[in-house]
């Protein structure tokens, strides 16, 4: 009986919204970037030559984008603490999700020090799960 | 039979894409604010209480992102002439798009002189027609 009620408890814990899914993604973002691994944060995107970054230029594709975070963020000094306060969640249908979140980065002075804004980011549902399509941070 | 071909030739030419509305809202946009005219530019976002427009900070609603328009707009010559480029129209299923563009302000240096940067919006389809619900610009 008990291992019914703990195989029911994981059911549950199983059907999570499709919010839910593209929080974790993030919070897994944070997380691996928080432990200086650049390349499982590129996890959160989706492997695609369309994956699209809007910063001060727009870079396309995985391999731009990769390359343009491990150029700017050539340290685990560099890439400090990261924190996301996520604003809002958007469902666009059942396949397209937009996010709207506030990013800072606590640095020390000689890593070019503390950091911050504001970014938009479009998720779409893949054979993957809820991958990042396009990211504009400002 | 003149007559016939004009009506299938309008019928054709009523036949537009979602891209090619979308892309319409925008053109007339850019008219509508080199006139001058922040209220009929405003026309292209939707008449909606979650409208969200990210700037500096984030602006919620459609009668405070109008508030911020004529706030940073006053006049015709702090407007001064708009040029969009549009880099990328991503359709997100049938009812949503993404588009990436380029803006670029011409002004005289009195009026605060030339600015630019990039866009990216989230189109949604509605009774209305094609409009944009969340604008990121930096």
């Amino acid at each position: 009986m008990a291992t019914m009620l703990l195989q029911m408890l994981l059911l549950f814990a199983q059907a999570v919204t499709p919010e839910q899914d593209i929080r974790a993604v993030l919070s897994r973002q944070v997380a691996d970037w928080n432990r200086g691994d650049v390349r499982a944060f590129m996890e959160g995107y989706e492997k695609s030559e369309s994956l699209t970054f809007v910063g001060k230029t727009i870079a396309r594709g995985h391999a731009a984008v990769l390359a343009n975070y491990l150029k700017n963020y050539p340290s685990k000094e560099k890439m400090g603490q990261l924190e996301f306060e996520i604003v809002e969640v958007r469902m666009l249908g059942s396949s397209y999700a937009s996010v709207i979140g506030r990013w800072k980065l606590t640095r020390s002075a000689s890593a070019g020090g503390d950091a911050g804004g504001i970014y938009t980011l479009l998720f779409r549902k893949g054979a993957a799960g809820w991958r990042i399509i396009q990211d504009h941070t400002s």
